[in-house]
C-alpha cells in the first residue's frame, strides 16, 4: 500500500495521547510517530527516550509525519507525561498478577472514545523494546490494554503496537460518539493529583512505620496505587481523602518536650 | 509487547492465505510472516519474490515465526498461486476506478470468516512496496480492501497492511474473542467487609476531629462512601486499607503519662 499526499491539510482533533517509556530505538519512535499520523493520533509523548531527543533515526523512520514528530515533549518522569489525563490505558503482552482490568483494544478504543468525546484526555502507555511497562508504570493506569495474540507469539514491536492501537482507535472513535447521553460522573482528577495523594499518603506511613520491610515496600506502594486508582477519584474527593489522611495523622503530633508538659493533662490534646 | 513462547503447541486451523505479490525485500516478508504468526495465520505465498526464496533476511525479521517460514509457497504466477481459493481481496491504499466492490477491513474479515467457516479457501493479496498491486492484479480479485487510514498518510509496509489484516482476521473470526490473559481482578470484597472499613475510618475520624460542624457529617460520610465503594476493593485490600488507616492513626498513641516518659527519649516512639 503506498500513498503520502502532504497537500491534504492534517486535523488535530483530539485523540488518545501515545506514551513511550524510556524507548531506546529512534527508529522504533520514528515508526510510532508514522502508525500515529496513519490513523490521524498525533499528541506523542518520551518518558527519558534512550538516545535523547530530537533523534535523527526517529526523523527518518517517521517517513514525513513531521507534524506528530513536532509536537513530541519529552519528560523525565511518567508522572509529569500522564499529569493532563484523566484516562490512562497500560498496553501489555504479559499478565501482571495485579488487580486491574484487562481489556480488549475494542473496548479499550471504544471506552476512550466515550471520554474523549466527553472533552476528556486519554492516554495509552507503552514499554520499552526489552521489557516493556514495569510494574509501578502499569500500577498508574486505570486498566491493561492487550491485543489478541496468539500465546506462542505474543511479542509485538512497539510500532506495531502502536499501529494496531491506532487503527482501532480510527475504527472504533465514530461509534464511541453515538451514545445519547454519557454517566454523570464528574471528571477524574488530572494524573498529578492523583500522584500527589500518592506521595502524601507514602509519607505519613514511611513516618508511621507501615512499611515493615523495605524490600517489601515497593510492592506494598504498587498494590496501594493499584487499589486507590481504580476509584477514579475527582479532584474534590482527593482534597477529601488528603484531609482524612492529614486529620488522622494529626490528631497526636509527634510529641516534643514542650507539648508534652501539656498533653500529660487529660483531654486536652486532640 | 514482550513474549515468544515456544513451548505452547502452534494450531494451523484454516484462516485466510496471504499472498504477497513481487516482494522486493526479505526483510518484509520475514516481518509479514512474524505478523501472521502474532495473529494466527501460516499459509503465505509468494509470487516471484525479487531476491530468490530462501531468505536470509526473511528468517531475521520473521523472529523465530519458522512455522510460516517452513510452509512459504513460491508461485510464478498469480493464477497459480490463488489456483486453489474460492474468494479472494485485493489490499490496496489507492482508487482503481475499477467495478469492484471496497470493503472495509472488518467486512473483509467477516466475509472471509463465513466463507471459511463453510470449508472454502480465502486469500488477500498484497502488492510489491513501491507499487503495490498492478490494476491486472486486483482484477483477479472478488473485491477490494482498504484500510481506514487518513487521507494525508495513506502509506503502509507490506507488513503494516499484513499485521493490520491479521489482527482484523482475528478479531472477527471466533478466535478473536480471547485474549491471551484475562483480568487479575479478584472478587469485590463482601459488602459486610466494605462497611467495616467505613466505620473503623469513620470512627477514627470522629475522634480525630474530621468532621467539625455535625450538621455536615452525613453528607462527608457519603461521598467519602461514594469515593471509597468505586474502587471495588478485594478483601486483601480492605485489610491492607484498615492497616493503613490503623497505621497513621497509632504513630502516637494518645500519651498516657507512663507512656510518656519514654517517648521523651527521642526515636524511641512511632
Amino acid at each position: 500500500m503506498a500513498g503520502t499526499d502532504s497537500s491534504i491539510p492534517i486535523s488535530l482533533a483530539p485523540t488518545p495521547a501515545i506514551i513511550l517509556c524510556e524507548p531506546q530505538l529512534g527508529e522504533n519512535i520514528g515508526s510510532a510517530a508514522r502508525a500515529m499520523a496513519n490513523f490521524g493520533l498525533w499528541d506523542l509523548r518520551l518518558v527519558r527516550p534512550r538516545d535523547g531527543w530530537p533523534n535523527e533515526k526517529a526523523v527518518a523512520a517517521a517517513s514525513r509525519a513531521d507534524h506528530v514528530l513536532e509536537q513530541v515533549r519529552v519528560f523525565q518522569t511518567l508522572e509529569d507525561a500522564i499529569a493532563d489525563l484523566t484516562l490512562v490505558y497500560a498496553t501489555t503482552a504479559r499478565s501482571r498478577d495485579m488487580q486491574k482490568d484487562v481489556l480488549g483494544p475494542e473496548e479499550a478504543s471504544l471506552n476512550m472514545a466515550g471520554h474523549i468525546a466527553g472533552g476528556h484526555k486519554a492516554g495509552l502507555l507503552f514499554g520499552r523494546e526489552r521489557w516493556g511497562l514495569l510494574n509501578d508504570e502499569v500500577a498508574m493506569s486505570d486498566a491493561i490494554v492487550t491485543l489478541p495474540v496468539e500465546a506462542a507469539f505474543a511479542s509485538l514491536n512497539i510500532a506495531q503496537a502502536v499501529l494496531l492501537m491506532s487503527y482501532e482507535w480510527r475504527r472504533t472513535s465514530a461509534a464511541g460518539r453515538a451514545l445519547p447521553f454519557s454517566d454523570g460522573l464528574d471528571e477524574a482528577a488530572p494524573r498529578s493529583e492523583l500522584v500527589g495523594l500518592f506521595e502524601h499518603l507514602e509519607g505519613v506511613l514511611d513516618q508511621s512505620g507501615f512499611f515493615t520491610t523495605p524490600d517489601k515496600k515497593p510492592s506494598m506502594v504498587n498494590n496501594l496505587r493499584t487499589a486507590l486508582t481504580r476509584g477514579r477519584f475527582t479532584s474534590q474527593e482527593i482534597r477529601t481523602l488528603r484531609g482524612v489522611i492529614s486529620s488522622i495523622d494529626r490528631r497526636h503530633e509527634r510529641p516534643n518536650p514542650n507539648r508534652m508538659k501539656k498533653a500529660e493533662k487529660p483531654g486536652e490534646q486532640g
